[in-house]
This record gives C-alpha cells, sequence and structure tokens, in this order.
C-alpha cells in the first residue's frame, strides 16, 4: 500500500496523455510485439494498441495463446522475455525507463519464484515443490531464511538473463520496433496483418490448434487477462484465449 | 497463490492435446511406470495411462500397495525415486523438463521433510522429531533458523541423491521406457499384464497380501490418492488400496 | 506510537509561534519552493506560504502537477529532492536540522521503496515487483532477509544521493532561498508571480495540459494531498491538481 | 501435517501385519523391555507385547512407575535411553531403521528440550527457565535466534549421546534381546515373570511403594499414557500408574 | 509483563518509604532539577517534590514547556540528559543505581528510537522516517534485521553518549545537586524562586511566551504527563503546560 | 506446554514422597534458608518447612520482606543466589540436580532479564528500557535479533555468576546448611527462632519497619507468592508481607 499512497492523486475519467508519453507507450507496445514475433515459444500476436482501456492500461499487445498443458524452461522463459520486452525498448529508444512497467515486472516476479520455488526448474533449489494448497496462509515460510536468499538469489539471475537477452533481441531488430512504434503512432491500433505488411511473417509456424474465426473478430473480443482487476467477462465463452501484455499507467507517484 | 494467478486462464471443459505434449505425457508416465517396475520397495503397478482424467491429471500410474505399517529409508527412497520417474524420463528423452512434474514434486518434497524432521532418518537432525500434533498451526517454528538451514539442506541433498539415482537407472532402462511410451502412444491405456508381455516380468516377487480379485477390475476402481481434491469416495469401500502418480496439466504459466 | 505518545502534550487551537521557529519555517518553505522552480522534472510551483493550516502544517508550498502517468527515475529523483529542499534549507542556513521534516521524510521513504520494490529502478534488485495487490496484510514479506538489507541499503543510498544533491542545488542557491524566505516572513503568503517576480522565471518550459484557469482561483483551492489527512473533498471535481510539500508541526518531542 | 497427508492412504480395522513386520515389531519391543531392565532409573517392566492396539499402537512395553516428584538428569536420560531402545534393537539387528520410532521421537524430542529450556539442565544454557506459564501462546519465541541454535544444537547433542549409550546396551545385552524378541513372535505377550525366566532378575531393586495387587491384574488395566489420543479413563482411579511405550504404525507414508 | 510479575507484592495504600529510600529520591529529584536548570534547551523549573503522588510516584520535578513546534538534536538531547539527570545522580552520589529510573528509561528509549527512525536524525539511517501512521499495529518490522541493528546500536551510542554528558553536568555541579538535595530532605516542596535562592537564578533567558498567571498558582496545578498513567484532566484547559518527570516506585521486584 | 506433557501422568491426592526425595527437599530448602541468612539484602527468614503444600510445593521457605520501593543491582543480585540457593545445596550434597528448581529457574530468569531490558542495569544495553506498557502482546520483539543475542547472553552472564556466587556461599556455610536440613528432616518446620538457636543470629541488622504481630502468628498466615497459582486471598488484608520460595514438585518428566 506503499504504492497506493505514493500514485494516489486524482484519477482523470478522460485521460489526456502527453505527445511525449503517446511515444513512450507506443515503443513499449511495439517492444512486446516485436519480442513475441521473434521469440518461438511465446504467443502469436493478435493485436497492438495505444488506445488507452478502463482505467489502468495505457495500450496493450493482445496475443492468441496455444491450448498448451505443459511449459518447459524454455518457452516459459520467451514469455519472460516478452513481456520485459516493454521496459526494455524503453531503455533502448529512450535510455531510460519508467514506472509504466510496473504490472509487466509483477507478472515477471511471479513467474519466476514459481520456476524456482513451485516447479522445480532452478539447479540450487532442485526438484523441489515448496506449495501447499493446504498452507496457503501460513504464517511461516516453508523454508529457511537461507534458503529463501538462495531463491531471492536465483530469481534475480534469472530475471537479469532474460532482461538481457531482451535487450539482444530488441537491439537486433530495433529498426523494426521503430517501425511498428512510429505506424502505431500513427494508427494507434494494429492487427496482426498490418505487422506482417510491416515487417514481414513471424518466423514460427503456428499450430493450428485454435479455431477459425477472423482474426478482425477475435481482436474486437475482450481479452482474456490473469490481472485480477479483469472485467472480460465473455472471454470464457469464447473458444480463442487471448492474453495481452497491457501497459500500466502509475498514477503521478510524486503527488508527494 | 503465486501459482494460481500465474497458471489462470481459461478451463477448457475438453482437453485438446497436442501431438507434442502427448509424446511428454507419454514417456513421462512410462517414466514413473519402469522405475516402479525395477525398484524393489516400489509399489507393483496396476495401470498406466495417458487418458486425461478430471480437470488437473493429463496421465497416471497405477499401483496395489502392500498392507504395510513400517517404512524403512530404502523403501522411502524407493518411492521417492518412482515418483521422480516421470521427471527424469522427460529429461532424458527431451532433453528439457516441464511444469508437469509439479505435483510429484510436492509429494516429494513432503515425503523428504518428513523423513529429517519427523522420522528421524537423517544424521545431520538425528533422532529428533519436531511434528507435535498439538502445535500443527503454531506461528513458530519449533526449531531455530540454523537448524532449520540445515533441514534444507539435507533434504536438498536428499532429493538429488534421489533424482541421480532416478536418471542413472532410467538411462539403464532407456528401451524399456521407449517401448512402454511407444505403446502407450498407441495403446492410450496399459495394465499390468501388457507391461510383463513388452518387458518380461518384474524383478522382484510380490506378496500376495491383497486381496483376489481380478486386476481388470481393479483397474476400473477409482484410485485412491494422497492429494487434497482426490474425488475418489468408493475407494474406501475396497479392501485394496490403489496409488497413483498422476500427470500434472499446469495451465498456461504463461498467460502473463 | 513511539511518537504518538513523544509528540503528545496539549494541542492549542491558536498556534503562537515563537518569532525564532517562524525564521525556520520560512527558510524551510522557500528550500521546497527553490528546489521545485529549478528542478526540470519537480511541478510548477503555485503557491507558498507560512501561514499554519489545519492541526500540523506550519507551512507548505503547493504545486500543479502536470497530467502525468509515466514516471521516470529522473522525474522521481526531482521530486525526492524537492521534497528533502525543506530540511535541505535548515542544514544550510541554521546548521541544524528540526522534527519539522517528518512527513516530507514519510513521503521519500516510501517514494524510495517504491523505486526499489515496485517499480524495478534499482541495479542490485532489478526488474522485480514485490507487489502484488492481493498479499497487502500478508503476515511474511515477500523477500528474504538478505533482500531485504539489500533493498535498504539501497534505499539509504538513494535517499544519500538525492540529498547530497539537494544541498549542493540550494548552496548554489543560496541567494534565492534567502530572498523568497525574507519575503516569506514579510508577505507570509507568496504566488508563483510574486516567486518569479522576485528571482526571475523558472527555467523550465511548462506545458500547457492544464486548463486556463486563473492561478489565483486556484490558489484559493483546498489542495490534494497524498497524505491521508487530507481534507480536500473538492479537489476531485477540478481538472487542475495541486500538490504542496507541508511543514509539519510535531508537537513537543520532549514532554517527557 | 506434511506427515498427515504422507501416512494418508486408508485405514484397515483389522491390521493384517506381514511376517517381516511383526519380526521388526518384536525385537523394537525387546529393544525397549531390555533397556529399561538395565537401566536403573528406567521404571520396573510390567509387560510387554506385539498384539496390536488401538488404531496406531503395533505393540508396546508397559511399566509401572515410581511415585516420583523430584527427577535427576541421570534419571531422565536412563528414561530417553529406554525410549530410543526400540529403533536402537531395529539398527542392531536389521541395519535400518524405521518409521516405527516416530512417536518415541516425539517424547524424547520434548524431554530433551525441557531438560534444556525448563529445567535448567544444560551448561551452556545455564540456570535459565524459559517456560512461562502466561506466554503459552506467544507469538515470539522468549530468546534470541543464537540462544535457539545453542538450545537446538545441546539437544542434538544430549539425544546423539543417549543414542549412542543405547546402541551400547543393546549391543551388549544383544542375546538378551533376541531372547526376549524370540519369544514375543512366539507368545506374543509376556510378564514380567517371563522376562525374569528368560534373562534373570533385574539387577536393581524395586522399591515397595506401589500397593500390591497382582501384577496380572495390573497388566490388563489400561494403561496411562503421556499421549493426549489416550482414551485410559479408568487409569485415573488406580493406584499403580502405569507407562508405556508404544510402537507407532505409520500408515503408508508412500501412497504418493 | 514479565516486570508486572517480578514487581508484584501488595500494593501499600499508606506508603512508608525508609529514610535511605527518602534520600535516594531526594538525591534523584535534585539530578533532575539540576539538570533542567542548566542546560540551555531543557524548560524551566517549575516545582521539585519527594511528597509521593498517586501509586507510583515517589517524587518528581514540574517543568513549564515552552509553546515549541519543531525540535532541534540538540534540544531533544537536553531532554534526554535531563530524564537521565536523576539516575545520573543517584550513581554519582551513592555509587549504584536502583530501579526507580524505570519510568525515566522508557522515555529515553522513546525519544531516542524516535530521532533514528522518525525524525532523520541519525546520519546513519539518514533521511529516513520508518513511521507510517496506517501500518501502526503492522506483523513486520517495517525494515531489515540488519537496518534494525544498526538502529539499535545508533540509539545505544545516542543514549550513551547523553548519559555521560549527564554524569559530566552533575559532577561539575555536585555541589548544587547535593544543596538541593539536603533541603528537599528538609523541605519536601522547592519551588523555582527556592531553587533561585539557594544557586542562583537559571543562566538562560526564558521567554515570555507563557500567560502570566502567578507560578505558585501554575504549581498547584495537576501536571500534564506523557505517560498513560496520568490523571490530570484540567491540565488541558489551561494555557501553560507543565511537564515533570516522576520517580518511579518499582515494587518490590524480589518477591519471588 | 512441552512441559505440560512431560510431566504428565496422575496426579495423587496424597503425596507419598520417598525418603530420598524427603532428604533432597530437606537440603534444597536448608539452602534457601541459609543464602537469605547470609545475605545482607535478603529478606529476615520467617519460616522454612519441608511439608508438602498444595498441589505443587513440595516444601518451602518464607521470609518477611521489607516494605521497599527501590531496588539496586546489589539488592536484587542478593535475592537472585537466595532463590538459587536451593539448586546450589542439591549440587554441593548429591552432586547433582534435579527438576525440583524449575519454579525457582522462572523467577530468576524474570529478574534477569527485567534487570537488562527494564531496568537498564546492564552495562551492554545500557539506559534502556525496552519495556511499554502498551505493547505487551506485540508481534514483534522491540529490538533487533543482534540486541537479543546480547540480552540473552547478558542475562546468561548474570545468572551464571549469581551461580557460582550461591555455590561459593553454601560451600563456605556448608556446615550450616546441614545442621538445618538435618533438623528440618526432623522436625520437618523451623522459625527463625529456631535457625537462631542452630546457627547463631543473622549478621544483619533489621530494620523494624513491619508491625510486631509474633512470628508465630505470622508464620501461620498464608504467603503472598509471585506464582500465578497463589490461593492466597487473605494476604491482601495483612500489613506484613511474606514472600517464600517454594520447592516445585515436577510430575513425572518420565512417563513418556
Amino acid at each position: 500500500d506503499a504504492i497506493d499512497r505514493v500514485i494516489g492523486g486524482l484519477e482523470k475519467k478522460n485521460k489526456i496523455i502527453s505527445k511525449e508519453e503517446k511515444e513512450v507507450i507506443a515503443y513499449h507496445e511495439a517492444g512486446h510485439a516485436i519480442c513475441g514475433w521473434f521469440l518461438e515459444h511465446a504467443y502469436p500476436l493478435l493485436k497492438v494498441t495505444i488506445v488507452p482501456r478502463g482505467t489502468a492500461a495505457l495500450g496493450y499487445a493482445q496475443y492468441t495463446p496455444k491450448e498448451q498443458y505443459l511449459y518447459t524452461i524454455e518457452q516459459l522463459t520467451d514469455q519472460m522475455c516478452m513481456t520485459l520486452g516493454g521496459r526494455a525498448a524503453e531503455q533502448i529508444f529512450f535510455g531510460k525507463i519508467s514506472t509504466g512497467a510496473s504490472n509487466d515486472l509483477q507478472q515477471i516476479t511471479r513467474m519466476a519464484y514459481s520456476m524456482v520455488t513451485t516447479y522445480g526448474m532452478n539447479d540450487k533449489i532442485g526438484n523441489i515443490s515448496f506449495y501447499d494448497p493446504s498452507q496457503e496462509n501460513a504464517f511461516q515460510k516453508p523454508f529457511s531464511e537461507e534458503t529463501g536468499k538462495i531463491i531471492d538469489e536465483e530469481v534475480r539471475k534469472m530475471i537479469d538473463a532474460a532482461y538481457r537477452r531482451t535487450l539482444d533481441l530488441l537491439t537486433l531488430k530495433k529498426a523494426e520496433v521503430e517501425k511498428l512504434a512510429k505506424e502505431l503512432l500513427d494508427k494507434e491500433v494494429l492487427h496482426k496483418s498490418d505487422v506482417e505488411a510491416l515487417i514481414g511473417r513471424r518466423p514460427y509456424e503456428e499450430e493450428k490448434v485454435v479455431s477459425l474465426e477472423t482474426e478482425e473478430k477475435t481482436a474486437e473480443q475482450k481479452t482474456s487477462e490473469v490481472s485480477e482487476t479483469s472485467e472480460d467477462s465473455e472471454a470464457s465463452v469464447t473458444s480463442e484465449t487471448t492474453a495481452n501484455s497491457s501497459f500500466d499507467a502509475s498514477q503521478n507517484p510524486t503527488t508527494t
């Protein structure tokens, strides 16, 4: 709640976003989209937009996730990089980072901790799962302080490596990010076909597991989010699941 | 609950499992089955299947446990290896591990911690049992942070040793795992007699303590699970107890 | 609550502020105002006053924040320096610091911890956000003691650096602080135009995002504060948001 | 509750104990009985049996405790060794230990911690009693982590020494343990007189404080246990108190 | 509550104080009074007495605090020294300290912790305030164990320095303390004018902020205390605030 | 509550105490009495007895405490030594210690911790009082783990020094302890005059603060205990307060 108070201030119903911020948002979203495009295990892009949505999102990228039950380290790492793509783009194009990635960081933090403490995907912690459904609200951590220290260190290493990989990828694809960001600033919404037109087809074959509604139509559907604040009730009646990576509008952390 | 959110996303009533995932599941279950087959103190296999069950299990191996009251370190270690057999098979055949072993890891973690902190089966901790029925919901650990550190280290060593032993066993029995996995992909369900036909009789004499219903019939019975989500209410009226090792269908940890 | 008791004593309805204290308050507020004036990313000053307000504030500076959604490290650091400007002015002009900055310090502490633990703005902690909306009232910190130690150290470094920068700035602008403080002691309230008349225009172009009500009128409006004790209910119906930095009247910490 | 789940599985009303387990139980109980016979401060044996009792005990040894109010370190150590006699016998005769000693270990753990933290019987901790009747449910340990570490270490040393002493005693009395165990497997219940007939009179004079009911009759009485699950309500109306050391039937820790 | 029990025993309605204790009380109160007299930032003395009051105070010194809103480190340190003056006098005149200073120590402890953790008045902790009105009843400290260690060390240093300074001052003013103590033993109550008559005027000019009621009258008023056990309800309707430093009557910590 | 279970077993209404235990009790009580006799600041002895009382006390020594409000380190240390006198006598005369001192140890522990954490009577911790009436049930210790470690160490040193001093005193007065113990075994109850007849008058002048009822009568009065289980309701209506040091009858810690 430290944050609640820091990002207090008045809520504006009609967001007036400055030109400078619009530009940051466009590159941030383009970063997500380009990462997803060039990482094999990321979900195929459906739509990317810089039109603000609801009270928090300033923009978002929407994906069509695969019908998938098992996740390897490689797949989870690709997802982490895609989620870090927004901040990495800000870093590369503006040389500075903003509070806008805070929701992305929450997701990456949860994923990394789950990999280390629940899925046995870290060598130092090993084939252990500290997840215990009956101990959700325990007053004590199920491990020692020393183990907690190792977990934190391994998570930091994992996220640092993912961020460096993301920076490398987007540096390599800087031209594509820029093309996409500029088009976004111009059109505000881009569908997968628009992206293909701009930078060519995605290099990975997409499995045809999803049903065959048109992309346009799907893009119109509300997206399914992991976030608790999702208002997307009809998402559950569609056979396509869409994931998105929204851009977080931190409200005025400086109104001290 | 970090995991709950990470593995959020939409629940599909009719699981559509991709060919790649089916293959991973088959080798994972074959890994469990072959471990149980060649480890003296593991329970005799009843059935192994890759037909998904309920909302979480993508496949499972079912065993007929012995009527047993006392467990030695050797017996518990064999059970741990059998439970690690799924992940070990994924490692050996695909060179990468998946989230599918998370339920297995929860069981192994509980067993290893019990051996060290409850059953006095670790040299460093010694003949101590920190289990206190009247202190179930205590706000404090019954031992110091330093002791907690030793416990964690000993548990990690124990599980690491069990995993290496499992990898060694399945590497030795790679041909048998492959045979079983391929047959599973073909038939989807294999009973003990099918396994015997494929790879020969289990090298250990099974005690005839269990009553003599036919295996087919037993295999049809619902299984008794340790898991809290077990819906197997009629299990308690049968004289045979069956144990199984299900394959966990983590749902979409990447819908970030 | 240690403080509650320490700063107990009787509450005076009509504050009788000694000449010595008035002088400290004037330089403290002038410190805030001059920092905001010469730091690019601080909000433009609206009004600064040493007329006590309510039960706690002995004086305050009021700002017109920009309509802003994203905050960079540079912007947040400027805000921190502006908030530290009061204490820094006391240090420079009186050679000693007082309890009057305690509310400022609470704000700076929250900002710095948020930057490190929520916004991924610290190199040692990295792109991690420990903020979890569903874990607000957790009994346990979401990180290890070792990580907690790093966080505390990084926050201390961040705040120390900001304070040194603030001292440097106000030492450079000592003449301006003095001019403003003396005018404040004379007039008690100064508007932006008064400040401009005294020390010249603010060196940074202010964006014209805000609506065009007169400053006078805005200055009359109640201010929107982050503080929980804000009584500014009508603030939410105006399109201008004003921020202020009040001077905390610690009540008698010595009535032991 | 980790254990609860680990030792889950179905409860069998009519215990069917295998020949191998019966043998382990007999040597375990003989270990308790022989320790009590040759340790001066242990209580005199009343009865030893391998007939299972209730839901948990697979066998037990029953003693006639003295009417006693004060306990020296020597007396408490003898009791600890007697309680460790079951596991020590398993170790000596089978070369491996089982989960059957878990209840014994809980008792030893409580005794050792009480000696160190309540009765001032440890040199490093000294004449301190951390026991505070009014702080039973405290949220905090009454000592520092460093003191907790010392307590844990001293308890481990104390129990390790007691176990080595027990192993030494039973190795010396191996023939007697074997004689008793074999007779137990044959007769299932042995009274004090039977033991005397087998291995001679107990070397320590027993005080005639207890009233003079016949042993047979006493042996038929239900025993008074420390365990909370004791159902022995009529025990409180007899003038003899009997203590026993039951053999714990852990239920299937491997039904993973 | 350890103390509650230690200082249990029967409460005497009519305190019978031994000659030896009366002497200790007189020097203790004289210590407070002389410190306040010769420390610039301490409040001016109103009255000092060794007539016991209520159930706990064996004597007290009463002050007229200034109308003050801001406190510098120098001012708070003077107050700490004045509060330590009682124990320092016992040390100097009797060569031993008593339980009578326990209430003084509670106040000093709170002041020192507030200076370090709330008012940013310690170099090592820096311009940080861990005070958060919304986190009063938090289950966790807002800082790491390492920071807690630094805070404790800094508080100890601060209090040690204040005590040494107090010992130095009272050693220098030993004659004055003795004069005052002897007069107190003789007269039991001394007003400011009595003290002036004995040792001369206070060397610091007192500001005339307070209203001009006669001292006699003020001295008759009940005092406003920080202590929670204050029964001084009419204090809030007077324009003078009086502070006092009472002498704590620990009741029989030896009735073991 | 570990102890509760350890010292469980059946409660005997009519205590039958063995000759060996009676002897230990007599020397234990004589140890208390002789310490109190020869330590200047201990309370004057009223009565000492080895007749068991209530459910817990096997014997006790009763004192007439002085009307006292202030306690110096010297006085508190004398009380600690007197309370340790029982265990020290067991050590000296029997070469071993028993559980009978557990209540004594609880009192000493509370006194020592109060001296260090509440009364500022330890050099390393200094003039600090962590006692805060409003924080009785706090979830957190008011100090860091490092400070907790220092407190524990200082308490251990303090108690160790007091125990060594007690051993020295009773070794010097071994003949007197023996005389008193033998007389106690013979007479069971000894009043102050009996003790004077045996070993001469107490070397310290007793102040005549207490009222002049006869000792016999006072000795008949119920005693005022610190212990929570005191049933002495009429104690509060007498003008004499009596303190006693009872001998704790731990019930059967070996009924494992």
